[in-house]
């Protein structure tokens, strides 16, 4: 049987791709496990869909997949002799194709919204914050190290994917937003 | 169409209100994306309520216009010429109240609960648990920066009132506390 | 009547175990307290246990009682006089007894797969990169202070331990992983 508990890193350490070792608590590390932890809710949210929802479930696993994609590009050392990066822009294209289709299905807002609406809605609303949770600990390693900027890119793009994603949810499911009471005007 | 994408993130730098150019990592940042994650999760827990435990939406409805009105001052200067903080101690109290309410209607207990219950409970555990990541935050940008200290005793009294009311949901849906087994007499 | 809310935190100090005050962005706070936000995902795990899954509820309930004894070594120092730390291996041999049995139950993959599936096993997942996220956070504490070094191992045997039993979970629940399509076979 293969044991997937290695011993290997019980002392803090751990290996990157390319093998170099790396204490846990840096900033690469930091980058590809909240990426994971973003992966892992989006499985989350996948089996929270309803029968409204579900329409989504398809797009939702490919994120998942081009998370993974992500995390390798980020686990990779830019000057890597032996590996290059595999994330390109057109993962983004794809995001804003998405994005607009979304954004001109639902009713627009000028004001901000309350995160929430329906399970799958809420969940998405959550998604979009550690997305931006994972894209604060790329730009702490971007100040270190060189990294695939279309990675930074995409992940930038994805809080909004999933911000235009969340409010359609809440449409398919009938159920309308919420404004922030004190909100400006602040979507022009 | 509005685009909400404006690309003007793609390279790791944002805008705080009165438009300074700041680092996405700044710890300014970190903390009103935290609150903007714990506003999420809000929206997540008010969306698995249950019908025993729906009398406390409009309630956690209205946690969450406060945590955008928190979010607000985090993301605005201390000597910003044309805005003051918006966030005053009136929502400290009212929150005390609810807590007091709270406390008083659950059986008092003197060890540590295991965090749980039923879903709803168990959401509101990890609110908990969520507020105290943010004020971990803001108490790293008070040491950079002046905030408004309200939103601190704020966030701080949050917690507790999560604590009070997971106790509350627990007790209208029948569900019992488990207590930490290994505890000492910890409340007094 | 017991006010949990004493308002000596307000300012952003707190008291460790054996009354030393630190600030509450100290390494050692933010690492219990990611303790607490795991204790309280993995009671909000057993709160969306099915009928298929529930024979883990026992087992989950256990490890948030480790995660209380694991948390007050994290909240005690080193060189406290009057307080010795608590954890030790047996809990780590536990762990590992119940990889070895859920890794055998299962279908081998040599791929990484997908983290998904069913909901237990999807918050399975997400509790496997929120213990992650804990031992960055005692990576660093250890960088800073002395601690007991059993808590980092079962920190580090715990997240292999749920991606065990997240599979196990899928496999009781009838759902198959999904591979991760770009994947190398990794799992030797
Ligand atoms: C990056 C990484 C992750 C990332 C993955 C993804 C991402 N993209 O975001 C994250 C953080 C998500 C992750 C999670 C996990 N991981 Co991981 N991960 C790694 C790591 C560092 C690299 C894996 C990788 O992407 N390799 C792909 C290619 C690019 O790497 P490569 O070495 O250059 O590939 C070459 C060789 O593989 C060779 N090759 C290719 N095919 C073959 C075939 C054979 C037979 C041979 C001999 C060679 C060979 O040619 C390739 C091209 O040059 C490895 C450790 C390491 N340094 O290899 C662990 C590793 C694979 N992970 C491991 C484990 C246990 C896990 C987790 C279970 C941990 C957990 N508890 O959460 C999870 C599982 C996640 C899942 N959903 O399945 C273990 C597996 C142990 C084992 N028994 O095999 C490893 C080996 C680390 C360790 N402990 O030593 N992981
Ligand atoms: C703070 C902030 C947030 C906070 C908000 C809340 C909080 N309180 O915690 C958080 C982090 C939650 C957030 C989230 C999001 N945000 Co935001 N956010 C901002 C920011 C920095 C300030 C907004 C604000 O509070 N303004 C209120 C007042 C105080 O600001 P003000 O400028 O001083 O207001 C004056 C003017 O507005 C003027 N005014 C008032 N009314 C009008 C009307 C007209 C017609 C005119 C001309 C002027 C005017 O007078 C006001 C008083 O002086 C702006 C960028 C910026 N610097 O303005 C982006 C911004 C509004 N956000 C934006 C986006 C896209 C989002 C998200 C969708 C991102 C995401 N993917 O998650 C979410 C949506 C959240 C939701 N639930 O709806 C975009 C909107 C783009 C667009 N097409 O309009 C902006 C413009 C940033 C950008 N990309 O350039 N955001
Ligand atoms: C560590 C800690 C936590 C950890 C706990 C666990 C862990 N292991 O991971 C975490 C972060 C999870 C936590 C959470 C909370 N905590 Co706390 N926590 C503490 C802390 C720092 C130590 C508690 C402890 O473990 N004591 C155990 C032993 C080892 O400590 P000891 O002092 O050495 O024990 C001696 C004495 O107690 C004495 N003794 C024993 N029995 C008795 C009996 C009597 C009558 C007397 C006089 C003496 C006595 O002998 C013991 C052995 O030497 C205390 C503050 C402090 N410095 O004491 C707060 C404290 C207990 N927590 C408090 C609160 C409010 C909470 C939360 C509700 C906060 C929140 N909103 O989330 C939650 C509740 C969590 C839950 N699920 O129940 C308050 C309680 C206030 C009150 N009214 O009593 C305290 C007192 C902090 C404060 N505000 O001053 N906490
Ligand atoms: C909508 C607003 O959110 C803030 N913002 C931009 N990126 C992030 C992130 N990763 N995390 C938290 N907040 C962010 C900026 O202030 C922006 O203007
Ligand atoms: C109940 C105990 O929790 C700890 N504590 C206080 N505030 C926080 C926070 N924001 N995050 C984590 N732990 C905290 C202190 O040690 C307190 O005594
Ligand atoms: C499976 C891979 O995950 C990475 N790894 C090991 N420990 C952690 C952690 N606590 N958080 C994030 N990533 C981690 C290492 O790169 C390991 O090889
Ligand atoms: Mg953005
Ligand atoms: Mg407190
Ligand atoms: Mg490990």
């Amino acid at each position: 049987m293969m044991k997937i508990y290695t011993k290997k890193g019980d002392k803090g350490q751990t290996r990157i791709i390319g093998k170099k070792i790396v204490d846990k608590d840096d900033a690469r590390v930091e980058s590809y496990g909240t990426v994971d932890e973003l992966n892992s809710w989006v499985g989350y949210t996948i089996s929270v869909l309803t029968p409204e929802t579900a329409v989504l479930k398809d797009e939702l696993e490919g994120i998942q997949q081009l998370l993974f994609d992500a995390g390798t590009d980020l686990a990779t050392l830019n000057d890597d002799p032996k590996r290059s990066f595999i994330f390109n822009v057109d993962s983004v294209k794809w995001l804003e194709g998405k994005i607009d289709t979304y954004t001109e299905a639902v009713p627009a807002v000028q004001k901000f919204i309350l995160p929430g609406g329906n399970q799958p809605a809420s969940a998405l609303h959550v998604a979009r914050t550690i997305t931006r949770r994972a894209e604060r600990h790329i730009v702490t390693l971007q100040g270190e190290d060189d990294i695939n900027k279309d990675v930074l890119v995409f992940i930038n793009r994805l809080s909004d994917y999933f911000f235009a994603v969340a409010r359609y949810a809440n449409m398919l499911g009938k159920n309308e937003d919420i404004l922030y009471r004190n909100s400006k005007p602040v979507f022009r």
